[in-house]
């Protein structure tokens, strides 16, 4: 199939799940999930995630990313499991909101409906494209999914049995749709195919982000890229922004709700910063410095204004020290990813300052940065951590895969 | 000025904008209204466009055209009178809603808050610089203008005039910015500003709007391109299909919710066409119509497919004939470009099908698809009508020119 057949038959099955009632989307979810634990069908998933790890261990790919790849079958009762969350969810779908009559009597309401088709371009970790599967199914759209070349046999084979449980219970099952051809032009077509796909959502790190938003007409969703900070104010409990700090860098490293960067009130720096440098030490952590805190701590790397902009997604922190909590959100401001950034204060003022001045999805006082999170916020499944600005900021839950539209009951009207 | 320095600026003016409050805005708004009548500035404002209009006549532009770029005192007492209604309008900013605890006691609300840059790309008519900033001023953003090279001389002067003001008043004068240099290079520059400028609206015709979605890296809604249909179901009040018809066609031919097309059921065919192509006729419009139609009422030109996927925005309508409700709405969303879409029908069923199935901003049951627009819906006044599904769809108030932020509240949470 190329790359047009495949969109259109994303936009066909699109109309068709905009149709169905939330039993049928749970019933077909239900089927997936019993599939997906099958045992046969869990034999073909690790046979053919197999391929893929032998062929990963043979391109010598790093032990970490190998362990991203590889499905067990825990993994895959995860992925079931993962479904069984969305099926208990709200639909969002068909809600008709502020139905109001105008004075000529036209009675308009916003209907709240699927996006359409939902294009999804990924890395390695092949659990994705059931997540993704379940939440689109979920909220009435069609999903396109293009996954790492890593993972393509994995992939195959879910979208496989995805697509087989579907069609065996009369649902669409052009609804998922996989793009066997990994190579980097078809994927660069694919970001161009607005045609037929109403939104992309690339799931990776920074370069595959900034690849989709040069390359793609479709309109895109950024998520995931997230150079955290957390700032400790000069009234910070001291004990509080260690405690604070080692969760936020320590509790999880590769994540992009992780903090990356410190930032610290001149004035309360040699109290805080050799108990930090202690405590993330004793977890591996290496400490990139300005002059001002070298001086205090001077067993450590000097940072660079690159390390300010840099999310390491590895146990790396920088330190910069600020005069003021103005010069702490100009920063911060300057080199964020708009994704999550804390204060760490007990001064009323300089709270409300930092919620009202930082620029980014999620915003703290006094907590970690790694709650930016759908489950965390009561949202339930997340397809993702939205930095855009546009549609959806902060956790991406099943409303953000759609969008409304006007219906409007007239009896004649006519505009004068 | 270079784009990165009028980037920049608007960026920086962006975080000034929104630490106002809305008497600041609502005062800033007022005093530029005051200076857009005040007579001297009149007078400047008409000798820049009369120097636009010369240039205009000089290159042999359509009458109507330079029409559209013509500035009058009764036209700039409008802008004034646009503004004045923008500051009657509530300002959504700063709204915070849904604030909850969680479990752990984290307490999490999202807050309404400007967009921060706006880039808006028009053509010719000079008074949308005067609009576009009322509405990005009342929300808090900064906005960038990039008008047409005709319009130049209009624009800034109407742009110095604001920003005059604005500076009088202790306002940041960098939240309203024009590019001058209106080659076709820096345009496409300055879609690809995604360092400064949040979103990019379009407003113009489908041409402009291509170019746009093909070019910019920046967040695009697009705006105001309507190819919109009536469905004559056969189950139709006649009359009502007549002079519904012939509102959404004739009130105003050159504006986005005009009817462009019309899909008419068979078995009415012989009843109506003859009504609708009179009526149309009477007032100068041409009617393109399939071979069906066209045996029915044989004094017409006959309709091509491209007929039948173009905005004309001029005294011309094509007809296609159709044997169900299901062909029809297959023929709208094969063709639409998801604007307004509306059915006259009697039939409950019909009625529901119509409004389930078609994919639009707008769609009506028995009503002229002329009522698309901010005022007719509710909202006031619009920065456009989008036709895009991410973000905002439809008339788009003074909300679709913000964003949320998560902010949360702790005492020293962490992540388990």
């Amino acid at each position: 199939m190329n790359l047009n057949e495949i969109g259109a038959k994303a936009k066909k099955a699109s109309y068709l799940m905009a149709g169905l009632g939330i039993s049928s989307k749970n019933e077909g979810l239900m089927a997936v999930c019993d599939a997906l634990t099958d045992e046969k069908n869990i034999d073909r998933m690790l046979l053919a995630n197999d391929t893929d790890i032998k062929n990963a261990v043979a391109a010598n790919m790093k032990e970490s990313l190998v362990d991203r790849l590889r499905l067990t079958k825990d993994r895959i009762h995860g992925m079931a499991e993962g479904i069984r969350q969305i099926i208990s969810l709200d639909d969002p779908v068909g809600e008709v909101i502020n139905m109001k009559p105008r004075p000529n009597g036209l009675l308009i309401g916003k209907k709240r409906v699927p996006l359409g088709v939902i294009g999804i371009i990924y890395e390695s970790r092949p659990n994705v494209t059931a997540d993704a599967f379940g939440l689109c199914f979920k909220t009435g759209n069609s999903v396109i999914l293009r996954g790492g070349s890593d993972a393509i046999n994995s992939n195959k084979a879910i979208v496989s049995i995805i697509r087989e449980t579907l069609s065996s219970k009369g649902l669409p099952e052009d609804s998922i749709l996989l793009i066997e051809d990994t190579s980097r032009e078809t994927v660069t077509r694919f970001m161009k195919l607005d045609e037929y796909v109403d939104v992309l959502i690339p799931r990776g790190g920074a370069g595959l982000i900034k690849s989709v938003v040069n390359n793609a007409t479709i309109p895109v969703i950024e998520t995931g890229t997230g150079n955290c900070h957390i700032y400790v104010d000069e009234s910070a409990d001291i004990d509080m922004a260690v405690r604070i700090i080692e969760n936020a860098k320590t509790q999880r490293l590769g994540v992009c709700n992780a903090c990356e960067s410190l930032v610290i009130h001149s004035s309360i720096l040699e109290q805080v910063l050799p108990l930090i440098e202690e405590n993330l030490k004793s977890h591996g952590v290496e400490l990139r410095m300005d002059e001002r805190a070298l001086f205090v701590c001077p067993d450590n790397a000097s940072a660079t204004e690159e390390d300010y902009s840099t999310e390491y997604l590895d146990a790396i922190i920088s330190v910069k020290t600020v005069d003021s909590i103005d010069e702490a959100v100009e920063h911060i401001n300057r080199n964020n990813t708009g994704h999550s950034e804390s204060i760490i204060t007990n001064d009323y003022n300089n709270s409300r300052y930092f919620l009202d001045k930082i620029d980014a999805a999620a915003v703290y006082v006094n907590a970690s940065t790694r709650f930016t999170d759908g489950f965390e916020f009561g949202f339930g499944a997340e397809i993702g951590i939205s930095t855009s600005k546009l549609h959806a900021r902060g956790p991406m839950g099943l409303e953000a895969l759609t969008t409304i539209k006007y219906v409007i009951y007239g009896d004649g009207q006519i505009r004068e």
